[in-house]
């Protein structure tokens, strides 16, 4: 046994421990009984400890100091890089800022809730300023002299640079608010009504699972209050939700969580329970959920095959034909809520927050003055202005949960997935028509030769570039939405 | 912090995440897509592991020299006992030795099944010889000098003796086998028919588990191929089976595990995470199975409030009135299974099975002599010969598991719960008249208040003793037995 094997025997007990914890939290918001809540949190927090133990372990630095990873194949090599990363991160926090964090994080998001339901945001912002302040603070232990708020990034999105996000975002947001404009001029499209058995949106959930790739076998589907998938390798979970008045809701989560979800499947099962065995940034696996459920779910072709399929299932819905159910299903609205928005606007809000967080960790932004510096910007890309809190600044979890750095990767997701989908369809020829009879076996196995089957082999920016062959940018993004809704506006 | 709070900090974080590795097994026979069998096995181990490394901890030899148990109250000196008992039963067993056993079991289930299928026990003996030396090496390590058997069965039963035990199942010996051959020789009462439906049979279900006072705000229920109560503290789940000609087997398999899950769930809430936090032993916990389903839900009272819901759930049910309904749930046949026996004859075969295995941990039987030992004992037993190796030594997979001195807690469950009954009796005035109603929570509320309560604060035979005011002993199950067959039989 060589250093590196005994290394990767650890990793795969501690991959193992780490699907067995992110199992918790699928249960806990599928199957759990209510009153086991406060057990369960210690119980979290004990797998926690655990992960954290072996994560900062000494013997892991000792590993490190003996391997010369050059002496290594190129998996080997990846997965040193992947490990050495984690752990120059992890081991460069101290111990006690980082349990302070947990601390602070676990008790915000109590008070995060409480303060959207009293659209109270001046309650809310002492603790926001102090999760802010920690969170620099670790920021600055990782960067090391270098920009705090990229070493935020670098936790989700390894490589990226806010200089180089802030870049790309600069560059699509004109188009993106000239075509808001343009669209919401418009009369609106007309809406599906009808009656939407929730068990017969299961059933429908489930086939239009199957349709996209997802393997049952290697998984399941139930519902939750916030639809999410869980897990890599040979037990990837998802979940979705019903409303009765809009089966929309449904059928697109459940699209979106089986882009995630297929993104593990398809990982090669040689890297199973090893650092490689997952998707490899947050950008990258959003890339796959979106292109599932944009640029391929709500695509002129897959929408005239749906509309078949839910008038099996429904009935009337309310709409005169597939061309008026493609319409419904890409109509451009106002609204506030960044989860509700449609593929004009998503990214606007999500520049928004990305630029204001960017200032928080840079000293530029106090908190104290957040609220407003958001319901400026937000009257300005949007035209309208925030009505209350809930609606603005108090409307994600995210910053409440300590996460910075992680809104951009959403953004980042939908630029990867514009720059896909122009590949795919260069890779798959007749995409259209195989969408149309509800066929996605080209464009799932192009995703999976292409990109998912690599797992963390590659850096992020790299495994988009070497499916698309092209270096990504936002242009393919724009263009894909500046013909879509010219053509769905008449403009 | 003293060194006992150091260590009972310890301890819950240890509770914790074997609450979580149980959970696992949980998920596995209710929620885990078939394809993660393989991958779910490293997750286990993986957590073995870690469980293993916490409970032979240097630190808790250290925490155990430092605290000096006098100085604490009744309940620190309880944890304290539970604590140094398993640490010393774990370090005596060698770190090579344990993993033998674990490797060697993982493997032996298989080849048990396929033996069975096959009826090939001579396929099955060399492993088994193999389990049944390791679990002798492992016993003798325990024991230290001591019975090797007597370690084992501590194991299961705390301050079980294997002597104890012998003289109490051949003190209730002839008692069954005169009942068995009496009550065989009369004619078989009728038996239920009808059409009964899966999902009324788990609606039924869940209104049995209520009323015997299972709470679902900390569990829940599913189905599971082999029944079975999982959890301890806040989250205490149970599973149960159906079959569309029997619905006994939901019903009682739904009740015993009720029992099971209820005595969990009784527990004094301020043990939660610790040692005391969960049934004192396995014998303690089958007389909670075991009360709840024979002397409680086999009782001619609640018999006929049962047939009332039967009859709404199903309608007809092919018997004339609720006294034959009640003959049918309490039906005596002939049979080989042991967890298809009835209460005559289910202690039978459990006293073959304690003396086979007895004999075998003091090298008195060889394995190879097993199948022979297991046929001529049952003949002398039952009466009838067993006819194949599935119907006889190799139905259950208890010993294949490594499972020695586990056995023998099914009877003496059933020896408690008879002494229980009778206390109770005298505790619950008009018993049969609540029960009569469906309205166990007097029943429930004695079993609570007298035994649940106090989780491992009591030894196990303590316990009840403290409960009932008097020695358990074999008497009270074995009148129990003859009256309650005398009486449905007419002898």
């Amino acid at each position: 046994m060589t250093a590196y094997d005994d290394l990767m025997g650890f990793q795969r007990q501690t991959e193992a421990l780490s699907q067995v914890a992110g199992r918790l939290g699928w249960d806990q918001e599928t199957m759990m009984p209510k009153g086991a809540a406060e057990q369960r949190g210690e119980e979290i927090g004990a797998m926690e400890e655990v992960l954290h133990a072996r994560r900062t372990a000494p013997e892991l630095g000792d590993w490190l100091a003996a391997i010369d990873d050059t002496a290594l194949d190129e998996v080997g090599r990846a997965q040193m890089r992947l490990i050495r990363r984690d752990y120059a991160r992890r081991v460069r926090v101290p111990g006690k800022l980082a349990a302070r964090i947990a601390r602070v994080t676990s008790v915000a998001y109590g008070k995060w809730a409480d303060a959207r339901a009293n659209e109270d945001f001046a309650g809310f912002a002492p603790v926001l300023a102090e999760i802010v302040a920690l969170r620099r603070e670790e920021g600055a232990h990782i960067a090391d002299g270098g920009d705090v708020y990229d070493a935020m990034l670098d936790g989700y999105e390894p490589g990226a640079t806010g200089a180089q996000i802030a870049e790309m975002f600069d560059a699509l947001r004109p188009g993106l608010v000239a075509l808001r404009s343009a669209v919401l001029d418009r009369r609106e499209p007309s809406q599906v009504r009808g009656h939407f058995d929730h068990g017969a949106q299961m059933i429908l959930a489930r086939k239009v699972a199957e349709v996209f790739g997802y393997d049952f076998h290697r998984g399941r589907i139930d519902k939750a209050v916030h639809p999410f998938s869980s897990g890599s390798g040979a037990d990837v979970r998802i979940t979705t939700r019903t409303a009765a008045e809009d089966p929309f809701n449904c059928i697109y989560s459940t699209i979106h969580e089986v882009g995630h979800a297929t993104y593990e499947q398809g990982i090669d099962p040689a890297y199973g329970l090893s650092p490689l065995g997952q998707g490899v940034s947050l950008g990258v696996h959003e890339s796959q959920s979106r292109i599932y459920e944009n640029q391929l779910g709500r695509s002129r072709a897959f929408c005239h095959w749906l509309y078949g399929q839910m008038r099996d299932a429904f009935g009337d819905l309310g709409v005169r034909n597939e061309e008026a159910f493609y319409k419904a299903v890409n109509r451009v609205h106002r609204g506030y809520i960044r989860t509700e928005a449609d593929e004009v606007q998503y990214n606007l809000h999500i520049m928004l927050r990305f630029d204001l967080e960017r200032d928080m960790a840079a000293g530029k932004l106090e908190v104290a003055d957040l609220e407003e510096a958001w319901n400026a910007r937000f009257a300005q890309d949007f035209g309208y202005p925030v009505d209350k809190p809930s609606n603005g600044v108090l409307q994600d979890v995210h910053w409440a949960a300590g996460l910075m750095g992680y809104f951009p990767t959403y953004a980042l997701g939908n630029v990867y997935a514009g720059c896909l989908y122009r590949a795919m369809l260069d890779g798959v020829p007749g995409l259209d028509d195989q969408l149309a009879m509800g066929d996605l076996s080209g464009a799932t196995g192009w995703l999976r030769d292409n990109l998912q089957q690599h797992g963390g082999l590659y850096a992020p920016r790299e495994v988009v570039e070497r499916a698309c062959g092209f270096a990504p940018s936002e242009v393919p993004l724009l263009g894909y939405l500046e013909y879509k809704f010219a053509d769905l506006y008449g403009l």
